[in-house]
């Protein structure tokens, strides 16, 4: 069995120094560490992080707390934070809600709390005073995507003025009578972005002073299905609006589905707008507002590999990155 | 801070029990062991994996490889084994490949043999010799989805047979003139559906006595755009295909567009068939032969922790689950 010693020889370093380059932890450089890996890895040395953990009080693991790993979104996220994390030398354990609250409160309460991670990344969700308790006792650095939570670093997107940008092209081109779909704001996993996103098609609509209607504004559970479903609700009333926003694009691609079930022409008659650059969009070619949604995980993993080495002087970092129109087929001005 | 014996005195059991109730280990029932949870969850005790991994030698982790995991199939099979290591108090620890190889060959080389696992679940890849070596150097429980690998556990459905009841619908609905739609059989990560699959088209071609044009097979690398472009291919030979299979739905779906834009109509002009009963499937009312994908995690999830408690002693199972005929709205006979 090849210990530490041998890596060390082989190198020519010191034991202390190979330590610190295989658990990636500050003061060596990039060759260093990179020299001490493939030597490590030449000489079959592979460390326990068992024993290691026990030692440095590190287990060079991340937890990663997903509401669906089945949907697109989050599924990106994830990629781009665990691709960052592979190439520091660091596991991700994924803890996967599914909409389950039995499965959040176990998570909470009982799997973070192994401390088996030395960081805490949270998707989408805004943890509960309770779960917040939960994260301050485990003591390690938390980060959020898509959600901001005082006290938590976080990486998101402005959610308030990405609506209004989707709103605002609409206006620009002549549309009146602009329907929102949106997310279940009582929904079992509390998100902030389905508020924001109501509020920032509403506000844009009061700039342009265009008449709300109750019966314009309905929910769709960031599904496909659920677009469609919606879409369907929007087309009956009367008059019926001549444009959509729908809060993400797989809502947005149920819309158009849905205005065509019914004999209508997308863009001619209705058009719709999306919230996301969904892998789908271009392929539906959807006109949306895109986020950078693999480049959030990166980011925010990194903010956590930050508040690792930086111990308790790591100041919590709220970013935001943004958004930006891409038009494509799903919008033209309305007919007259 | 509470201590195991605090948790066997609340519920008056030795620390013994206690012990392996909260490892999760056999000879203790499933009454006893939630009354355990419940009491250290109470008391707020939280075992050290770290210290309790140097005393057993478990890590309570599975390790699970993915090829993409912002892919629907790979994101399904992710979610059913996360949830049923979650209800049993094991871990899930995230290695996703993104078609990298030199990802893989760090997760295989290096990641994995931290020991930091007590199990490790691969989909959809054909590990090599080099990561054969790797892995029974490791030591621990492996099981793979949607691959048979000799000497390891498996859960996977009959590709070749699932590939003949595809097309097996259409030669019973007439048609004599079938496209194949399958994967690059050279790419970068190795999978054996795509070759079984393509073998399953052939066999259901020679046995309905139906002439194969190499023209009629063209692969789509399993993505909407990658069916849509092949699908091009497909609708430029002449004759053209009355009908076409792809090996999963995601290319089925790319095909229903590609020969609409085409100004033909599905299933009128074109028959389309696809694999796996995407979620998106419906929505398209696509016919497909079904396959159970989030049951393929739990069930290969349930495998290994049987393999964990036996030891040696268990013999790795090769499962097979069963795929059925669902015929929606994109198959119908031909028009002559």
């Amino acid at each position: 069995m090849t210990s530490i010693k041998d890596v060390a020889r082989e190198v020519g370093m010191s034991t202390a120094t190979v330590s610190r380059a295989l658990r990636g932890l500050p003061r060596v450089s990039e060759d260093t560490r990179l020299r001490v890996l493939k030597a490590a890895e030449r000489l079959d040395y592979v460390a326990s992080p068992a024993a290691a953990g026990l030692v440095s009080g590190q287990t060079r693991a991340v937890g990663v707390v997903v509401p669906f790993v089945t949907r697109w979104f989050y599924g990106s996220v994830v990629h781009g934070a665990e691709e960052l994390l592979r190439e520091r030398g660091y596991d991700l354990l994924l803890y996967n809600l599914a909409g389950d609250q039995q499965a959040r409160h176990r998570v909470f309460q009982t799997h973070l709390l192994r401390k088996r991670v030395d960081a805490v990344l949270i998707l989408s969700l805004t943890p509960s005073a309770e779960e917040i308790a939960s994260l301050n006792r485990l003591d390690r650095p938390v980060a959020t995507v898509g959600a901001v939570v005082p006290g938590f670093s976080s990486v998101s997107i402005d959610d308030l003025a990405t609506a209004r940008t989707a709103v605002q092209h609409l206006v620009d081109l002549g549309h009146r009578r602009i329907g929102y779909i949106g997310g279940d704001l009582e929904g079992q996993l509390d998100f902030s972005a389905p508020l924001d996103r109501l509020r920032g098609y509403r506000e844009a609509m009061a700039a342009a002073r265009l008449r709300r209607n109750p019966a314009w504004e309905v929910t769709g559970d960031f599904t496909v299905r659920g677009g469609l479903a919606a879409t369907r609700l929007l087309l009956a009333t009367t008059p019926r609006p001549t444009a959509i926003f729908a809060a993400s694009d797989e809502m947005a691609i149920g819309a158009v589905h849905a205005v065509r079930e019914t004999g209508l022409r997308v863009p001619e008659d209705v058009s719709v707008i999306g919230i996301d650059d969904h892998e789908m969009a271009e392929f539906f070619e959807l006109s949306t507002v895109a986020q950078p949604v693999h480049e959030q995980g990166r980011v925010a993993a990194q903010l956590l590999l930050q508040a690792i080495e930086h111990g308790p002087a790591f100041e919590p970092a709220v970013l935001t990155v943004p958004t930006r129109l891409v038009v494509r087929r799903t919008t033209a001005p309305p007919r007259h």
